[in-house]
Parts: structure tokens; sequence; C-alpha cells
């Protein structure tokens, strides 16, 4: 594949290709733009019927009151289908080429969800969430239980031998688990080889719990069972301290941001340029339904008010520009996933995950109405565009919407 | 015109209306509502081209460097008439049934956004902007003109004998004008008897230059001309006093309340419940294009991460909800715009401007994969929705989408 200018492509076909007669070549109108595709590094699949509701009670009142009774409807195989389709079909509209999901804690369920991101060619990490407190009695397991089921889980995904689609150790948080069997997850990830994805110090009564718990900070909890590798997503990371971010930036793991949501919740605002500062790898999460919108596009939009909100009333604190939050969106979501050696970019010999946003679509919720340069309509993109801008979207080179 | 229950209407009719022909009755789905029109209190058409651009300048340099660049091309009357039906097309199809619109600099080109406006059937305040110093020489007016013209232009829209479309005196703010040139301004709206709109402290660099210059705080500046009425919607004032608050309640002028604007040009965050605990009524305004969006929908979005954002930290603070700013987008709106006697809900004897909302379209943007109840749909709708939701939009009766 080659991506340039249209008079240096041609130059090299007409050198070079001009026997060749399967090559494609699209060339892209001046509304036009080729993207990497968006990096989602946070999302709950099983929340998306709840998107805008219920955002009246803080975090955990929020997951007892209205998202582990709609979590719990994942027993019906029919409705997890119904749903986990319209969830992937989704976000890929929304161009979403890469997704971590949190998916239920029902093994069946979650292997719904590996079926219908195979089917719709979204690139994912997909995780059967592991919990065996703080939850209704009958939406948790024994400790016992939630790590043969890992176990099994990651053995049924690795079965299914696609490249695209990787499983991932999914404590639920610390307050869902007891120690032990987050040291038993530990030692899974590291016989597997698996990435890790949990929550970490989103809201302050939660840290004061954990800190209860545990007698340890946030961080360090996680770090005593091995949880902390160079291949963790931890989200939101509101309220970590300069030591938690010194030993997450040591393990090397990353953040998820997820501003919508934290926004939506009111939990807090994270400060992306204090994380950048201790070396912290940081990609975007639309932490859907804790964040109302399953679009990237809307989580930078979200992730540019945070840090803007963030800056007043501190002298020379520079916020996040379009440019920094588009980064967040694709190589930054790339890094914190590990997957930089994949993805994120159109270096030559990652794979072509990509967009082409088209500004000057017709049914769009925007009207061109100036001739722009190309970094032009990648701002009127970042905060006016919607899933109608997102014309086409490749995975791995095939076309997806 | 008559709205309730299914079931109550059906016996109305049965009673009272059986024998007449000509009634229309429309019933709801249960993914449908049906609510009053958004009332935008600040918007400026010409800027409209520039959504979603150069917001890496604060207001006063943002001003010179984009958004006087753009204005003066409505020299151009075809260009004029492209983005004006552009802008009155796109609002009324993100519900805007009202719109309190800053036109141009030029006679010429605001008399066709009057145009547009009534060729749509939108309700409007359309203001031909009065200018004098601080801004290009080719983009200024004389004190003379500026009357003379404001003049003409009030009487050409009342000439329309439309009873949508009202003039509305439009000084830019108080950095654009002398005092001489805002008293006459003060003068003609009590001649004619019209609404005023202008801007107050929105940026704190302008503020300053404003204090400077006359020596008064902000709204005694306005006040010393008679600009501070019943019918003055005022954009933005984040960075009023206490003192000035009180002078505004007392006047009975009304603040536009513009926070996707204050947070894309960094402006600051407006507390709105310090704006209602002195008695303001206050609207939303999308401000385009210092606000990257033309939707009230967004507006309502940014209101919320707005009034959570500034409750961090805040103790006892209590945010806004999704009904607050509901609240703010419809009969806020009508009060700031002093309508409230015609829009802003369905009290019998009102106007019908109207949205039918359906969260169960084909293509939009949202899966509705729950049942909910109709507050639940209105949640959803503003946490998620989009101009596809907006099925229908009325004004005074009229089918205008
Ligand atoms: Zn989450
Ligand atoms: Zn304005």
């Amino acid at each position: 594949m080659a991506i340039g200018r249209k008079e240096d492509l041609e130059q090299a076909r007409a050198q070079h290709l001009a026997d060749e007669q399967d090559v494609m070549v699209t060339v892209l109108s001046d509304r036009q733009l080729l993207i990497p595709g968006f990096v989602d590094t946070h999302i709950h699949a099983p929340q998306y019927p709840n998107c805008g509701l219920g955002y009246d009670k803080p975090l955990l009142e929020w997951l007892q009151a209205y998202t582990y009774k709609l979590e719990r409807k994942y027993r019906d195989l029919e409705y997890s289908r119904k749903v986990f389709n319209a969830v992937v079909r989704r976000t890929l509209n929304h161009g979403t080429t890469t997704a971590c999901y949190f998916a239920s804690l029902f093994q069946d369920a979650s292997l719904i969800l590996v079926d219908a991101v195979l089917k719709y060619g979204q690139r994912a990490f997909i995780g059967k969430i592991n919990m065996t407190t703080l939850a209704p009695d009958d939406y948790v397991e024994t400790p016992e239980e939630t790590i043969k089921l890992t176990r099994k889980f990651i053995e049924s995904v690795r079965s299914k031998d696609c490249e695209l689609v990787e499983p991932i150790v999914t404590p639920r948080f610390a307050l869902s688990l007891e120690m032990d069997s987050m040291i038993e997850l530990g030692q899974l990830v590291k016989e597997y080889n698996v990435n890790v994805q949990t929550h970490i110090s989103e809201n302050t009564d939660e840290v004061k719990q954990v800190n209860s718990k545990y007698g340890l900070p946030y961080a360090n909890v996680y770090d005593k069972a091995g949880l902390l590798t160079p291949k963790t997503v931890l989200a939101h990371g509101i309220y970590l301290t300069d030591e938690e971010l010194s030993l997450l930036s040591q393990r090397g793991s990353s953040v998820s941001h997820c501003p919508d949501s934290n926004t939506c919740l009111k939990s807090g605002m994270c400060d992306v340029r204090r994380l950048f500062s201790f070396g912290i790898k940081v990609g975007l999460g639309t932490d859907v339904s804790g964040g109302a919108s399953p679009s990237i596009v809307s989580a930078m939009r979200s992730a540019l008010a945070t840090s803007i909100n963030l800056s007043f009333g501190q002298k020379n604190y520079k916020p996040l520009n379009y440019l920094d939050v588009f980064y967040l969106a694709t190589l930054g979501g790339a890094e914190a996933l590990s997957l930089e050696h994949k993805i994120g970019n159109f270096e030559v010999g990652k794979e072509f995950d990509a967009l082409i946003v088209d500004m000057g679509v017709e049914n769009g919720n925007t009207d061109l109405l100036l001739d722009c340069t190309p970094l032009e309509l990648l701002q009127k993109f970042i905060y006016t565009g919607d899933d109608r801008n997102i014309a086409k979207v490749f995975v791995a080179g095939k076309s997806v919407k």
C-alpha cells in the first residue's frame, strides 16, 4: 500500500505499476481526509442500552441502581446478540476500528460479543468480567468460578485463531474482588501473556473505600496482585497521587482517559498533561455508558472541554488542542493498548486501519461553505463532525462500513 | 389545538368532535416525544462557515484573525444568500424554532438573512450589527451611518409585516462603539420599542479593556447608554460582579449562556446557578462560531458539562441537570427574549412551536434497546440525540422540517 500526494503517486504508478492490473487507486476530493482509525481504549458493551440514562447518581450508586440491573440481563443470549451486534455496528460506524471491551460477567454472553466483533470485522480486546463481591447475589461469581471461567474464556477466544481479536483479563475494579483472586488473575496474565484492563481512581468515594479495604494506595493494590504490566490499561486515573503515577510509569501501564464519563457521572476532571509529565501512555475511552456517547469524536470534544475547563485559574497551563486529542484518539490509543507496532498511524509495515472523512457529505450535520486546508478539515471534523462524515472505515485493509 | 394522553383525547373527540371533518390527530409512538421548539438566544449567522475553526486564539485576537476576515465577505450578496439559507435550514433541522441572530454589519446582507428566515418559516430576531471602531478600516461604519442604517433596517424589517420576524438593536460590544453612538442606539430602542442584544463580560482581557475605556463596570456602560432594558439579552456574562448582576436583575435584562463558545474560545465558565440566584432570566446560545455547533442539543450538553466542571471542589454546589438545561433551551430562552407570552411551552393560548423527537428513528445515531419512559426518552435525547432524532419541526403551527 502507498499513500501520498496525487502527483507523486501518479508518477510512481507511471514508472513502476503501469503493467499491474490489480492496483486500486483512491483519489480523495478536497473535502476528504484519510486518517488512522479510532481506538476506543475503554467501552462496556453490555451497558450500551443505558447510554444517556441515570446520571443522577455518583459512580458506586450508579453501578448498583442502573448498571448491574442492566448487565444481569445478559443471561438472555438473544438480547446479548441484539445488543452486541448493535454496539459493534455502531462503533464501527463512528470510526472505532479498535475497541477494548468490557464484555459480560457471563462467559456465554462474552463469547457472543466475540462473534459480533468477528462478524463485522472490528479489531478488539474482549474481556470477560471478574467480579466476586459488591454486587447483587445473582450477579457475582465465586472466586473459583471467576478464575476457571477466565481461563476457559481466554482459550476459547484464542481458539478462534483470528488476529484481530484478543482476550484481555478484566478484573472489574479493586472493590469487586478480593486480593487472592486478583493475585490468581495476575498469574493467568503471566501464563497466557495477555493484556489487562480495569478501573482505577475514578471517584473520591471509591478511592477511599479501596484504601480502607486494602490499606494501600489504589495503584499499589493492583501492583501487589501483579496486574500492573506494560500491557495493562487503567480507566480514569483521576485521583492518582504522584507516587502512584510514578509506579504506573515504571510498570509501563497506561491510562484510558474517559472525559465524557467523568463529566456525566460527575467523577472529576482528569489532568492528561499531568499523566504525560510522568511519561504515561494515554488513550481515549468512551466508557459507555458512564459516558453517553459511543463516538470517539465526541470523546475528543469532551477531552478538549475537560482540559480547557481544568486550565481556568491555572497560570501557564496549556490545555490540550485538537491535534493533541487526535493523537489520543489514534496513536495514543494504540500505545495504551500496546498495539503501536500494528496500528495508530500510516507507518510502512503497519496494518491499514483507516477512515475516509468527508466534510462535504450530503445529509450531514455540517455545511462546508469555505475552502479549507487539510488541517482545517480535520479541525472542523473534530469540532463539528459525526458518523455521517465518516464515509469509509477500513480494518486491516478490509472495508467495514 | 389540544395535547394530551391518547385516551383522554379520544374521549374528547368522541364527545365533541365527531362531526368535524378537518381535525388532524397525531398519535405519538412510544419512542416519540412532543416538546417545545428550541430557542437559540445568541447566534452569529455570518460566522457559520467558521464553525470548528480558529480556536487557537482568545476572543479579541480571534475576532481580528478569523471572524472579521470572514464577516467582510458579506459584501458579496450571492455568498450571503448561500450561507444564510444554509444557516436557517440547518438550525431549523436542529430544532431551533426561534433564533436571535447577529446578522451582518452590512444592511443588504442583513436583509438577505431576513428573507431566508421568512422563506423557511423560522421565528427570529435579526439585528444589523453596529460597529464603528476596533475592526479593520473597511469593516466599520461611521457613527452617522451606523445610526441611520439601523433606523432604516428596523423600518425595513417591520415593513415585511410578518409576526415571526422582529428587528433587534445590535451594538456588537462595548469596545466596538463609542458612548455617544450607544446612547443614540438607546434612543432608537425607546423610539421603536425594540429588543436589544449585545455581548458582556465574556473574557477577562475584554473586561479590563472595557473598564479602562469607560472607567465603569461593564454592565454600567450599557446602562448609561440606556441599553439595559427588560427586552435586552446579553451574551456570556461570565465575569459580572455581584453589583452588575443586581443591576441586570433590576433592569430585567437577561443573559444568553453560551457554554460551547466559552469552552472553544477558552473564555471561562459561566455560573448559571449564580445568575439564577440574582433572579436573572437565562437562555442558551450556540454563539456560532465562537461555539462550534449550531445545535441547541449540543448547547444543552455543554451547559451540563460546564456546570458539572464548575461544581468540582465546591461543597454543596448542585450542578444543572438535564431538566434544568431543557428549561434553558425552551422556556428559559423564551423568557430571555421576552417571548414567554408566545412560546416556550404548551400553555393554552401560546403559539405551536414544537418538535417531534423520535428516539427510534432509523439511520440515527442511537439504538433504542430498552423500553423507556417519556422522561427517559428525553434524557436519552439530550445526552445522545442529534438532528436525526428531530422528526418534525413546527413554527406557529406550520411544519418547517
Ligand atoms: Zn468503565
Ligand atoms: Zn457572540
